[in-house]
């Protein structure tokens, strides 16, 4: 909260510095602004009385969320892939329950994230008995990815679907828990909310949002006991339920025109691609799925390519030189990997870093993207443990790699497209809107990496006998390509404004803007 | 940084509403202010011109550091016990190379990782180089716990200390890269070191601290070729030099009385005890070490512990309750765990969120409570894993999960004890000093866990067939003890007072205004 209202000021005096009158603050704003201003005057209550700063609390629940989000991976990732085998067979199996079951984790844990941000959205304070909730809460949602995988590897079974139900309740008690506490000591709830006559509308409201999900679990459990079809319906509703209801109103909006909004109204629990998320917690939360995504590997080369003496001695004539050259193939993967991760996760940064206020629709997309980040280790590992001897294979798991990262990226690069939806007047700094100055570069960052998987996919296919080597070449030249973008970029909009419209500079006239800025700063500081 | 600030503006202004005259800020504040204050000025600038806050850079730092520094705990935790071997077997193998590593890689993180703190605390705005540059840092660093399982288990061969000389060597080089990269361009530059006449002064002192590691590397790689002891020991110094100066100034200090302080001195790559630590790059290790620890064990349970249909059929007659059943160890050893390192990250949390200002003793104390946390996914392994026949062994695995627990509470109450030092002043805020109106109900949140743990500790030795039992009663009563807490203290404070001194009334009258300050809270804020 307070590092997003830091983030916030400099928006605005921005705004007051570097833009002009055109730049005023819509209804949206006002009551985005009014929600996030909520811990500001209570600040020097802060420690005093047993209420705290929910900051770390949130970060340390975001850092759980996304290491369970992405550790179902790991039973794919592990897939024993026998060499006589031929990889369709592995990819038939894999792409059976268990990337599904995957998939559905990532998807499961980031619904119960979304609703664990629009509850801390609404309490900005906590005391130890809410974070004492809030930890029993995580320890539940931590069993989710075990119950779903007992769904999938037993779907006829009614015991996985009562676990899942039953975990599924219990988390949705715990959060009404929550707010009844909550709403009982108003100092804890954000700023908007407090100063409201009438509190239990938005209790009552908030509730009913929050018990809809532990209801339809508790139909689910009941018809699992006669038609265990229907209940794996009605929790398919309840995941969707969200996305669902974001689809109708979108929909109604687009039919019946835009609905009137009230400028005092609060932006929470209204389900709208709209409705103001908290950046910070987007970026606590893909913080930990790119930092858990990039040490997977490192954790399996630890603990199983540490050769044993005993068979060092047997088996390469007490080499070590030897034994570890057979691992080659397991470094080479663990480096182009981080790399990959590093650099997706460096795009990520820049991107959030020009974002001013993160929306619904920017985390949804968000999320897609890190679902297919979640899947690298998996690529990676299907690229270096294939035998080379099956090319036609090899080819086919070097593609796959390269659909990950092309998704990871492209997703990336939908996010700042949706942020950039009416000028990104509301979403985005003014360096990398439409004609600001960064503009061209950002475009440049988010589409290097989609651009390049692409291009390798479309070389393996023309030139299948060197896969391999496309795709390493890939992952060593991309690292450097994002050292020379700056360059690259002003070369190629010289060359396009050479091309094209040799009289005007927009877009290089801002390029030099940032330079000059850039070699004047310390003489502006000093 | 920012949050840092915010809560130092925090604590200014509790200590003008709520503290006497007495607090004047001495000239290590004015210090410690002025180092912190830095990006302040430059804050209307970001997102401008290339430069960025570096907050998200060193959140992501921390996540992968953390990460890499628990890691190691799981080829340990992962060893396989066999049911008619003794425990003491075991323990001889578990404590002879795999722990020996997990804490030597534990330490060398840590120290990487103070070094990384100490950089970015002179260098506190970024661009993309530095970006990439320390993600090439990072990735090197993650290498570290690979070379050195090398170097356990090859200890004479020269390999593993190449490897790991190499490592270090270039981590060193890349960071002075980075000094030297900031250096040309002052406004990356903390405020006080940008506004300094002569920089090159400075310049020379970082790069002379920097640049010693990998030269005593470089040393100890050319000494294995000829004696390969002599580069261990080349090596231990390098890895202890930062405690190794911290204890020699301090003993320094301790003889010849502390050495006169420059107030405008800045307080940076001193290696003195009391040598400020950002307060939130602590945290964010912390939470990382945590999370992976909480979360380490699902991980396991996901992998293995789903029962495959074909073997339910096959030994269980079909009945998945009956499968799920023999797992019941393993899930009891996953509540224990969670509960266990949640409350161990609450009692953190707590402490942290009255601490105004680290230093580099809590920082050191910290790091030794978080060893002992990393080593608990072993302990209740070790726990459940058991074969419930040989209740000697049973015994002695339940005592060592006391002993780790006890070390990880026992830490974090130094961490507190460290801070309490010259009164608290410079490092606390005023509710949990010396008569602060929190003092007693912190001292009895940190002093729970090694209490309890010393308790259970106790009592498997005197009931030696109740061990397990007495270890889960420890395990399910530790949360209720945090909520009931509060009242206990009231109590026990109310009783010691009329056992002791009935007519002094200091520590319930503090309780008492925290109280009336709790209820009077939504009657101020409205």
């Amino acid at each position: 909260m307070d590092r997003q209202e830091g983030d916030d000021h400099a928006a605005e005096e921005e705004q007051h510095v570097g833009e002009h009158a055109e730049e005023e603050l819509d209804a949206f704003a006002v009551s985005t602004e009014s929600l996030l201003a909520a811990s500001d005057d209570v600040e020097v209550e802060e420690a005093h009385g047993g209420t705290q700063s929910s900051h770390r609390l949130l970060a340390y629940s975001d850092a759980l969320l996304s290491i369970i989000a992405t550790v179902m991976i790991l039973p794919v990732a592990h897939t024993k892939m026998e060499a006589d085998e031929e990889l369709d067979d592995n990819l038939q199996l894999l792409l059976g329950t268990k990337v599904a079951v995957y998939l559905m984790t990532f998807l499961i844990v980031t619904v119960a994230w979304a609703a664990h941000i629009r509850l801390f959205q609404v309490i900005v304070r906590i005391d130890d008995t809410l974070a004492l909730l809030n930890l029993a809460c995580m320890m539940l949602i931590t069993l989710l990815p075990y119950t779903f995988s007992l769904m999938a590897n037993f779907p006829a079974h009614v015991l996985g679907i009562l676990l899942f139900c039953g975990c599924v309740m219990v988390i949705g008690l715990i959060q009404s828990v929550i707010v009844l506490y909550a709403f009982g000591r108003p100092f804890l709830l954000q700023h908007q909310i407090q100063s409201c006559e009438d509190r239990s509308v938005y209790r009552h409201h908030i509730l009913k949002v929050l018990l809809r999900v532990p209801v339809m679990c508790l139909l689910a459990a009941v018809c699992s006991f006669f038609c265990y079809q229907l209940s794996y319906v009605l929790l398919a509703l309840v995941i969707f339920l969200p996305y669902i209801s974001q689809a109708i109103l979108w929909c109604r909006d687009k039919l019946l025109g835009p609905a009137e909004e009230d400028p005092e109204q609060v932006m929470f629990y209204t389900f709208l691609p709209s409705e103001p998320l908290s950046k910070e917690r987007v970026e606590a939360f893909s913080d930990g799925v790119y930092a858990i995504v990039a040490t997977l590997l490192i954790l399996d080369i630890c603990e199983d390519n540490v050769p044993d003496p005993a068979s060092v001695q047997q088996h390469f004539n007490g080499s070590l030189v030897a034994a570890l050259r057979s691992y080659g193939s397991e470094y080479l993967a663990y480096l182009g990997s981080f790399a990959t991760v590093g650099l997706l996760w460096f795009a990520h940064h820049s991107l959030f870093l020009q974002v001013s206020r993160a929306t619904r629709a920017m985390g949804l997309l968000n999320t897609l993207s890190l679902a297919f980040v979640g899947g690298l280790p998996l690529a990676f590992r299907l690229t270096h443990e294939l035998p080379l001897a099956a090319l036609r294979d090899e080819r086919r798991a070097v593609q796959a790699s390269c659909v990950l990262v092309f998704g990871a990226g492209v997703f990336q690069l939908a996010t700042w497209v949706a942020a950039l939806q009416g000028g990104g007047r509301r979403t985005l700094r003014p360096a990398v809107r439409y004609g600001g100055p960064e503009h061209v570069f950002m475009l440049a960052k988010l589409a290097l990496y989609p651009a390049v998987a692409l291009a390798a996919f479309l070389l393996t296919c023309v030139l299948s006998r060197f896969s391999v080597t496309i795709f390493h070449l890939m992952e060593i030249a991309t690292p450097l390509a994002f050292l020379l973008l700056r360059l690259m970029v002003r070369f190629a909009s010289a060359l396009l404004k050479h091309l094209f419209c040799p009289q005007s500079g927009q877009p290089d006239n801002g390029e030099e803007n940032v330079q000059s800025r850039v070699a004047f700063n310390p003489l502006v500081i000093q």
